[in-house]
């Protein structure tokens, strides 16, 4: 059984997003897959996708103030500079994160663990809508 | 041919582990694959997966040395501090470094190089036993 | 449909290179598929591959800048010295940007943005010949 489709994520600010119910509503054969494996890509090099904790807001928040820290926009060092201050930083960012997640589907659902939601990485000031493909393969549960 | 099971590993402290014979042994089947992948997906946000060097344990000591100094407890910035100074740090090591690997299946085994070895990363001082979920897939050999 | 192949990349200075063209053309058969999924596998811990921008080379350069930056050579944490000052901050690195990456396939193509392109990430100052595994699969286009 494979499934691959495009969805395009609705415009959203700087910052650590929580998406996993968007993604969820987007795929409803999951529920008919047995075991088999949901892949995620998204299509840019300044946005990318990580899984982390899905309860505090402020994990998010405190996401956004590490990556801002550990690649500064002010850093000496850039050259890449003529796309605002903004843009080498989220290069970089979306490289240490990384473009794409593998999540195993068991009965029918993301076997998620408790406490893990699926973000999207927000990494440029404006960065617009977001286009992610999504690609579920596996055994159907018949 | 598919395969998917999940596994505990017993409880470890703060560092980088490695756990590639244990992961060898729980899933004898590969054995069967003739070319497939294997991924391995931990339900964690607070320990990750990560493949590097096999041989020397210093190296898994510096790993720890250089993701407690990238990731400093005592940042100003952490507002998310309720769990105690390890977590939220843990929660942005174990996005920088992943809670998946995809590694091919050939001829029945692991093709890792010679010098790869899968690093269980535990970020926290008492993160307790870590749930594994393996998914296997591929051409059997016959 | 499963493939599975490895090549050899040829040694490349330390420094991040594009080599989207190299790794389409030694995969003819991607074009029989009409959705599946490309797993690039680097079988070293000194390298890495991470998806980035494919246009500007002066992102590709602050690439090395930043992360010399980030992961200093002469860190005074370091203990696995005996491979020259190069070693150990190359593990460090190809962890934070990891050793595969899975692309979507579409319709015979990889479904990569119009801006993304294939990094291979080369930490040592002489790193030498690098190899490579894919393995695709998916559902052929008739």
């Amino acid at each position: 059984m494979w499934l691959q489709r495009e969805i395009t994520l609705r415009p959203r600010p700087r910052g650590f997003h929580l998406v996993t119910g968007e993604v969820a509503e987007a795929l409803p054969e999951l529920g008919d897959v047995r075991a088999g494996l949901l892949h995620l890509f998204i299509r840019h090099t300044s946005a990318s996708l990580t899984l982390n904790e899905n309860a505090s807001p402020d994990v998010r928040e405190d996401f956004e103030r590490f990556f801002d820290e550990a690649v500064p926009e002010d850093a000496p060092y850039w050259t890449h500079t003529a796309e605002g201050p903004d843009d080498m930083p989220a290069h970089i960012k979306a490289s240490l994160t990384g473009s794409s997640l593998v999540i195993p589907i068991a009965r029918g659902s993301l076997a998620l663990g408790t406490w893990q939601g699926i973000y999207l990485c927000e990494h440029r000031d404006s960065g617009g809508a977001r286009r992610v493909v999504f690609t579920g393969f596996g055994e159907s549960a018949d």
